[in-house]
């Protein structure tokens, strides 16, 4: 055995100090062998902890730890994917660097898009469907059942849906006296929905009934990612504005009084672009000297009309049976104006959509397992228990 | 009319200028007026607009805007909320800021409490219950019916249930082979639930009922946010490094793979404590350069000692019919050891806890809606319309 005070002299051990071996330890004692969970809290480790020897041989690297010689045996693999040299990629893949940045040219004349029927009866394309979603932020499912309710089950079948006060599922039509924007034939600005709210519902299903007789009502998607990069590029201290600048959007009706205050772009701890807030019809006025909101207000105009350029916007018109699914922290999707027949029953053609919200941890998790199914079927089973690192 | 090109000459405008004052235009073609949403977008604004003029009388505030001459009409009160001088305190109240952080001592020997009976009946009691959870973190309501499912009830009358793949409610009792360490009887230091979700559920709340047979198996509470103050102000170099460390939080067990990443401390674009997210069960192998690595092992113990310390930790006996409601970004949560009586059914006192997770912008709405009816019935009508901020 070597023996070295922090463990990083080995070169077995990657580079990994003698806290992070000892708060690692895989043994049965330290961490849970059913659910994988940390048996040992961080206070309960010794607080001078050092690696006191270590063997190396077939692939599995045995660590003695002082003071208390306690013992640990890692697979040399498993410390190569985590020491200083190992890949990274084990995060949630939620910020801008996991995700594939689009331009409307880009997509070769229309959002990624699959089948209903055939997501239903194939793993590998309901898993590119919903992967789409992860990279590209938004897919279209056509032959989704024209009836009322149906947007549930797609939603129930990449998570769960996420109840409001709009209630489990919306119906998105014409309204004689709306009580929001969305329920009138005005068209709608590139946004994302419910800014208002903290958790904010991460996915958004839109499911067309019956689509406008008479033209417009298209629905629009913008890459809202791609959006601010664009505006870091061109304008870095605009971009600095909207991720500096908390705002609160508002909400009220009869029912529900709702606000949420955060940053139009926010960042992750490392500065990577993480989520989009973008709604001009429940901004609240902003609190700001009057410098710094004039300031915002020339920010907020140059990101929002980047969201609406024609380059940055695609434009689907939704066909009865569709169903768009997109990411609602990236995602900003607005509709054009459309006229419509008045009083008109279902069969006039009167543009009716229901939406329902979900979230990405279950879409993301949907798609885990997808992937851990046919990895398990081609014999790969190891990597099933591997994932096994848990808690509640 | 006064003339000024910005508005922010004429002490009437607040020194809010005219890009702002054109923004929250409140006239009919700007603000719908169902629904209180704006209907012009931000880039649909003049890109030089100016304030052509200016006249104030009996507390109203008429501007003319140039290039275009159109009039916007402001009750005086209402730039006065807003203008440089004007108060805060319009935000969702998430922050640090906006909380009343307590230790164990502050609390005078319990976490705050209510009676469920009383919750249904009187909308003040119920205001009072629920305005804790924001200002405090967590209440404990008594006498909720020790039947199952109470628990959805309890969620239910403060917002929606967040269904995760735990499902609507989750049984939290001694199972022979657990899934999660929540199922067994060992203690659990004080920690976040499921860290490794985004979005986290921002409400837990958890109903006894069974209590168990011999003792331990004690709920504690900390108040996280102000285990991060003292943190912040013993051992700044500690408190930086756990806002600008995403760290993965991960879980997976037959039917779910999650994870998300994120610092155990989360801060807002003004660097006030915002979310915390602490739990060694899930915590991932964290991937830093060795002399980060171990910064960071130094600052989590640092934190979770604070949060587990006597001064910060209060210990709560849940009783049958306790339910406890408590903000999941804010509140660390555990329990001590409990032995129990083995095999036993209810009779035996087998400790037996439901619970489920909702969140808190439907929490605050709540109590905003509350609030909103007891401004109505004193009279005060013209709040509630002046709530009216409104968007999808």
């Amino acid at each position: 055995m070597t023996s070295l005070a922090d463990g990083t002299g080995h070169p077995a051990l990657r580079g990994l100090p003698a806290v992070w071996l000892r708060a690692n330890c895989p043994c049965a004692g330290c961490q849970d062998p059913g659910s994988g969970q940390r048996l040992v809290a961080v206070t309960d480790l010794p607080a001078d902890v050092t690696v006191a020897g270590v063997q190396a041989s077939d692939g599995a690297v045995e660590v003695i730890f002082g003071p208390d010689g306690h013992r640990a045996v890692f697979a040399a693999g498993w410390l190569a994917r985590y020491g200083d040299r190992g890949p990274d990629g084990q995060d949630d893949d939620r910020t801008e660097d996991a995700k594939c940045l689009w331009a409307a040219a880009d997509l070769g004349g229309g959002i990624p898009q699959g089948w209903w029927p055939r997501y239903l009866a194939d793993p590998e394309h309901r898993s590119a469907c919903l992967s789409a979603v992860l990279t590209h932020g938004v897919v279209v499912l056509h032959e989704v059942p024209c009836e009322p309710g149906a947007v549930l089950a797609v939603a129930r079948s990449l998570g769960y849906v996420r109840e409001t006060n709009y209630g489990r599922l919306f119906d998105v039509r014409a309204e004689p006296a709306a009580a929001n924007l969305a329920f009138t034939r005005l068209p709608i600005a590139p946004h994302t929905d419910n800014p208002y709210r903290d958790p904010v519902p991460t996915v958004q299903l839109l499911h067309c009934l019956h689509a406008a007789a008479d033209g417009g009502g298209d629905s629009t998607f913008t890459d809202g990612f791609r959006a601010a990069a664009v505006l870091r590029r061109q304008d870095p201290a605009a971009f600095t504005c909207l991720t500096v600048t908390p705002v609160t959007f508002a909400y009220a009706d009869a029912a529900a009084v709702l606000r949420a205050t955060g940053p139009m772009i926010g960042l992750d701890p490392r500065g990577r672009i993480r989520q989009i807030r973008l709604n001009g019809r429940s901004l609240a006025p902003v609190r700001l000297p009057t410098a710094q909101a004039r300031a915002f207000y020339a920010a907020y105009r140059a990101f929002a009309g980047l969201a609406a350029g024609p380059d940055a916007m695609v434009t689907a018109r939704l066909a009865p049976g569709d169903c768009v699914i997109f990411d609602n922290t990236r995602i900003l999707h607005g509709r054009t104006a459309f006229a419509d027949g008045r009083g008109g029953g279902a069969s006039t053609g009167r543009r009716h959509l229901q939406g329902c919200y979900a979230d990405l941890d279950g879409l993301a998790s949907a798609v885990a397992v997808l992937a851990r199914d046919q990895a398990g079927r081609a014999g790969q089973a190891d990597q099933a228990s591997q994932a096994g690192q848990a808690g509640s």
